[in-house]
Order: structure tokens, then sequence, then C-alpha cells
């Protein structure tokens, strides 16, 4: 008897359904005709029951099936019974085009998380719902005006916003620029997005902080780049390591996180930030500088762009660490000839976005709730890392390493023991706790990146208590 | 003495802001010294005011200059005096990556227009502000809960638009599908975008109705496609001629357009589209249905994909051209397995967008107010074209031939005399009325395509005696 491949890189559920399909275009379930119970197929098939549900389901999106009431699936009439039917290979179709699908991790942490709400939630690198501003931000939507006087987004973004952003920064960031020289994306994504894909081409060597975030991103290998790495220490990354680069493998762009690094924390020291600058004036490098977090901390220090005289700094910020869930707005400030570019190659992706968030956004932030806002978020931030932190001390005394973290929302640990980061994931899943294993950072087997930000306070001892156990259970 | 170079790709702009800014680094202009007026610099150079006005832009945004009172222009402090200032040649970087720019008429058209609101705008694929159901999403918007109930955008959408959008496909459009099979967008462009870049691989061919608006799109060019013509006469495309694209160039994918075709207005005939149905079955070759302006018409035609059942067709839809611009959202209905990819590939170019714009269309659409709303954009859709007809008959007897679309924002015309679109579109951008010329879309020389959507009602009649003017001075 048929069974589906466990070898075969086309996933099970597809194999499952392109089988029935075969079957049924040849004639073995005639229209009308009931397939076998989701139950049954799965015990004959040797798989999960979810995965023939998603056969199913693969098989009624292509019009193969339908179902009926009693939960039952027959098979679909034939519009065109006498024209030979063939639909397209769609995995063939899906499988090509230049996207690396995303990690497995990730998707096993998303599909998790998604699947089941018991679980405690220390990997997604967001905010609680509560620390969000919802209740502002409901009230000046609420008291918009719209259509908006100003009119729409152009595609370089809503101008109203692009204004309010240049005091913003000024204000709380001491960056000098002007609404000429700022593009409103939807978010660091998209501006990483755009970056690479415009401003780079594919086989150019990159320089990335490791570990780091942007390690973690499946858009810079999609982008056919080749990244090298810039090792961060505890004082972030070495200028001499980007000359050492660039004499080596010509990279032609750094990507750095210089306040509250994600994954480690780390703030890059000034000495070094004063040299990163001068280095990258020198070799004429361009620096994309990510600033998701200086306003998750008092006394944040200034960003490279503040000091860049030579213009070499590709500032990107968003609101998505430091407010609104719902909003998702980010920037860019770079040189306006860039940013004519970046707009002119996003014309073509998209045709810019909705106003209405976009007006929300810009009202925020020039409101006499916004520093408030930011007020209280720091200090419940600083709340839920202590707590992290005192849970990690009483559970695994001695099995975990960190430092406090000053700012931004995620704790770096070393776990002390021999760990496989692949196995310890799914232990800590099972326990009803999810983190991110630092591999996927680029670290060194045995790290994690411990989110507090993103679970209820009353959740982060429970959670850290599972994942004792789960630890405990890997280590023995 | 310099002068900038006409020949030169690099644009005069930023020839004399590197020219000016090796000047100043060279010591020519210490700090603080004041830069020549832009009339002056102007008239030495040999260019418009306004290139000087954008060179000095470029330099102030690389931070070489600073304005002062009375709108001149000083050398700025230069805060690392001692280290060598290199800034990145980023008008090199702007130049790779994977966008091609886009077109020069649409460049000329849209700075035209943005520079000069006299200009009549028959040129914008886009309803008038009049016609935007502005005052109901203004409504919603101000009785929306927030924040919602349901979460946010996990990257496919948010769940209760999509399902919205699944009963109003059934009710509008005779498409079955679920919310699973549903992919949110930014609108038609990015969904355009992410079937180009994730089904496909540069290199592929792919068959282009011919003329059409995906002619336009710099972004099949920027994905490698190569475009095979699809010609379209006054029942559409012919299903004979994806047969033989297929025989000879092995096509991967169609992309068709058949309700009201941008900018043709045909609609694809009854007898043609069962058989292009069967020929992709046939051939197992997707096909690419944009839909974006059946609700625009009473009594439009089926879309093919209600007629589906191998499941060859990608869906595309969106609400821009039947309602509000200050949403901007497009959805794409495929198998799942094809959202499944696509939803994936999108995390990476930006993680979702704004939940509040999704929220208003899912209430918008579910409204007692959507009805009347349509039948009002038909009636005054009608009442346009009529009048963009009557005055062309009025103004260009005999000089242009057209057929009446049963729906759309377009007609499309032809110009009975020998006529050289970009000299045509000149003329008429100096008399103060803007068009798409046909070339564009990939017509032969002497097609215009009018959007009789955009102009305000009492601006047609001006706008026809503009073009009237501006076509008999090129033909003379």
């Amino acid at each position: 008897m048929w069974k589906p491949d466990r070898q075969s890189p086309l996933p099970l559920y597809l194999q499952i359904s392109e089988h029935l399909q075969e079957r049924i275009v040849g004639g073995e379930f005639p229209p009308g005709s009931p397939l076998p119970s989701e139950r049954k197929l799965a015990r004959l098939f040797g798989v999960n029951r979810s995965t023939v549900v998603q056969a199913y389901a693969e098989l009624r999106s292509h019009g193969f099936t339908e179902s009926i009431p009693g939960s039952k699936t027959i098979v679909g009439p034939f519009k065109h019974a006498n024209a030979e039917i063939r639909t397209p290979e769609w995995h063939r179709y899906a499988e090509s085009g230049s996207f690396l699908p995303n990690l497995p991790f990730l998707r096993l942490i998303r599909e998790n998380l998604a699947g089941d709400p018991s679980i405690i939630d220390f990997a997604s690198g967001k905010l609680s719902v509560d620390l969000s501003p919802d209740r502002e931000i409901g009230r000046i939507m609420r008291n918009l005006p719209y259509p908006p006087a100003e009119g729409y987004d152009g595609g370089q973004g809503f101008l109203p916003l692009r204004k309010a952003l240049a005091e913003f920064l000024e204000r709380h960031r001491s960056i000098r620029t002007t609404e000429a020289s700022v593009l409103i994306t939807s978010g660091s994504q998209q501006s990483l997005y755009l970056i690479t894909q415009c401003l780079l081409s594919p086989g150019d060597a990159v320089a990335v902080e490791t570990p780091s975030f942007t390690r973690s991103l499946s858009m810079f290998q999609s982008a056919g780049l080749r990244l090298y790495r810039l090792p961060v220490d505890e004082r972030g990354v070495d200028p001499d390591a980007v000359r050492t680069l660039h004499r080596n493998h010509r990279i032609k762009m750094i990507f750095v996180n210089p306040n509250y690094q994600n994954p480690t924390g780390t703030v890059l020291d000034p000495g070094r930030r004063s040299r990163l600058l001068e280095t990258a004036s020198e070799l004429g490098l361009p620096i994309v500088e990510d600033d998701p977090h200086s306003l998750t901390a008092d006394d944040a220090p200034l960003p490279l762009k503040a000091e860049d005289a030579a213009s070499n700094t590709l500032y990107i910020g968003s609101f998505s660490k430091i407010a609104a869930a719902g909003l998702r707005i980010g920037w860019i400030v770079a040189p306006h000839s860039v940013i004519s570019r970046l707009t002119d190659a996003r014309r073509q992706m998209d045709l810019g976005f909705s106003v209405i968030p976009q007006q929300i956004a810009a009202r925020f932030i020039g409101s006499p709730q916004f520093a408030p806002h930011i007020e209280r978020l720091r200090q419940q931030l600083t709340y839920k890392r202590d707590l992290m932190a005192e849970a990690l001390e009483r559970e695994l005394p001695g099995l975990v390493s960190f430092s406090l973290p000053e700012g931004g929302l995620h704790l770096w640990c070393k776990i002390n023991a021999a760990m496989n980061d692949s196995r310890l994931l799914d232990e800590a899943l099972g326990h009803g706790v999810a983190f991110v294993p630092g591999s996927l950072y680029g670290a060194e087997a045995g790290h994690m990146r411990l989110t507090y930000a993103r679970p209820k306070a009353e959740e982060i001892d429970l959670g850290i208590a599972r994942l004792a156990e789960a630890i405990r259970s890997v280590a023995e």
C-alpha cells in the first residue's frame, strides 16, 4: 500500500493530497463519493490526524472535494468533465522564486504558539498587550478627521507624519533631518528589505553583528548576500574587525544595532562608536544603524546617526518596540538621493500604505500622552526584567549566566551545561514555554534569548519554572 | 570652467552636488562660508534653478552645508575635521540592487501633477476624491473598538477581514473560498509583486496581455522575467495564442484582466473564457486574474476563478478602484499551499500591516452603506464617462476613435493622425492636461488612456479642450 515518503522534501500533507488527487482524477473516487474519514486515513498512512486535515484542506482548495454536514468530505463535481484537467504543480511554483523559506525554528515556535495559548511566550520579540498604548490610540482614532486634509501617502509616506518624525528624531535622538530625507515603511523588516534589495546586488558581501537578529533573517540569504561575522562582545563590535573584513572581503555595508543590541542587550561603547564612524568614513562604507530600543531606557546613548558628519549612516527606527502592535510603522532616515531611490523601488512593491495609521502615529508622538506612555513603559520593562532575573537565580542557580540589560526587551542567557539547542527547544515547548535558541542568531550552542517584555508579569515565574524543568531534563 | 555633462547617466543635480562637495572638501569653501546663490549657480552651469535647488538639498542632506535665514546656504562645520571624511558613493549604491527605476513617462507625469495642481488629471488610474466613501469610512473609524478583540495581523492578514472577504467574494463574484485561502496585501501592486517574486524565477517566460497595465510595470523587468505578448482585440485575448506561446517559449504563467481591461476597457468574451480555462488546465499553466473593475459595472461577467474547477487561477482583487484611497487593501485568493508560501515570503518583506484599515474594510463591506456606495459609484462613473465621450466628439470630431467601455475607469482612445507619443505628452502637460500614452502599455503609437474617473466632473470639458489643442498643435 502507498505511504508518504518521510525522506522526501515535499511535506507529508502535500504528498497525501497529491496521491489522493491522482486517485480522484483516475476515477477511483467519482464525483459525490465520500473520502475516508480523517482518523481512518491517518491510521492507514501512519501520520498525525492534523496532517490529513491539512491534506483535505489542500484538496478542497483545489476544488477536488467539498465538505458536507457531519464533517464528511466528498469528491466535488467536475465542471469540465470532458477536458483533461490538470492543476498546475503548485508545489513546484511555490519552491521557485527568490525567497528562501523562513527558518524552521521560527516556524516551529510560531506554530506552537498559535496552536496552544497555554504556552508562555518568552520568544516573540514584542511588547505584551498591556504595554501597548491601546487606549491612547483608540482615543486618537475616534477623534481623527477623515479624509485627511493633507492628502494621502504618495509612496514616501504621509507628509505630516514625516514632518512629525523629523521633529521627534531631533528631540529624542538628536538627529537633524527633514521630511525629504525620511521614508515611512511598514516596520523595520520592510526597511531592511528595501535596503538589501535596492542598494545591494546578489553576491555582495556585508558585515553583520554576530550574534544578531539580522543573522536570523532569511531575507539576507534570499537577497543572495554573503554575510560576514562582526563579533559582538560586552562592549559591542570592534571597529578593527570592520577594517579587516573590508580588506579581505570588500564588504559593501555594515549592519549594527548599537543600543541594547538584539539579542545580547549590549551597548556599543563610546570609544568604539567614534572609531566605527571614522572607519566607515575612511572606507566610504555605509552603516545601517538599527535603533529599535533606545526609547525603552532612560539615558540611552545617542545614535551613530547623530554624530555622523559624513552621512555614512542609514538610520532605521520603528514604533514596534515602544508602542502599538496595531500601527506597524517604521522609518528610514538617509541622504535624499538614497531615499528617493528607495521610494521609487518601493512603488514597485506596493504603492504606499494606508494613511490612517500614519495619521494616528503623527498625532500620538505629538500628543501629551506620549511622554507618560514612555515613562510607564520603562518602569514596566524594568519590573519584568527584574522578575525574570530573580526567577532565573532562584530556579537555575549556577546553571545559567546573564548580564542585566539596561534597555531593550530581552535577557540573553548562557546555559552552563552542554545542551543541544533543538532538543532543548522541543523539551521547553513540551513543558509549555517558548524561547529563541541562540544558534538562530549565530551564537554558539547553549544560549537562549528570553524576552521579558512579551509575557504578562504574572506568567514570568511559572514560565521560568517550566524552562528550568526542561533544561534539567535535557541536561540529565 | 566645469560644467555638468549632459551625456552622463548621472543626473545633473548629482553631478553638481558631487562637484561642489569636492570643492568643499578641497577647502575652497571653508566651514561657515556662503555658497553662491541658486540663481547665480544655475546661470554659471547652464541648468534650471530647480536643478541647483536639488543639488543644494543633496549637499545639505549629506551634512556638507546648512541653510541660514535669508535662504542662504553656508558650508557646515566639520565634526571630524582631522579624519579623512569620505561619504559613501551613494549614487553607485542607488544604482545597484535588483530594482530598475520606474518608467520615465510615469515619473514625468507624476512630477508634473505634483508640481502644478492646475493640471487636469486624466492620467492617474484612481477615483476622484468625491467618489471615495470617505464619510462612511470616517464614521466606521470613529466607532471602531480598539484594540481589536480578534488580535492582530499575523502575516496573512487580519482574520475577520479574511472571513468577511470570503463572504464578499461569494456574494459579489461567485467565488467559493475560505479565509485559509485568502492573503491580504497592501493592494494589487503588492499582490503582483509577491507572485512574481515568489512563484517565478529570473529568466522565466510569462504571457502578458498587450496592451496592458502589466506591460507598464517595471516590477516585471526588475524580477528578470521575459514578457511575451498576448494581443488583446475587442473580445479580449485569444486562447490559441496562449497555446502557441507555451509551445514556443515554455511560458510559466499568464496574466489577464478579463473584465474592463486596463487600459482598453475590453471584456473577454464567454467562448474565449471557457477555452482559456481549458487551455490553462490542459497545459497545467497558472492564470493570474486581475479583477479590479468588476464592481464598477452592473452585471459584470463572473471571473474565471468562479468557473475554474482545476484551481488554475490566482485571483487578485482590491478596494482601490471601488473605494477608499485611504485604505489600500488588496487580496490574493489561491490554493492554500500557494497562500502559505506567499505568506511566508511576505514575512520577509514586512511583518504584515496595520490592523486598523483592515478592521475598517471588514466593517465597510459588511455595512448597509456598502451597496448604496457602489450604486452611486456606478452612476457617477457612467455620468463622467459620457461627459468625456461627448467632449471628445465635440472637440475632436473624426480625429479620435474609441468604444464606450461598460465598466472600469478609463476611455481608450486612438488618434487618427500620425503622432509622436512623447511629444504629445509634453504638449498636453504644457497645455495643462495629463494622460497616459498608449505606448506605456505596449500599444502602437497614437493611443491614449484617458481616465474619466479621476477628474472632477466639471473639469472634464476643459481638460478635453486642452487636450484637443495639444493634439492639433502636434498634428500640424
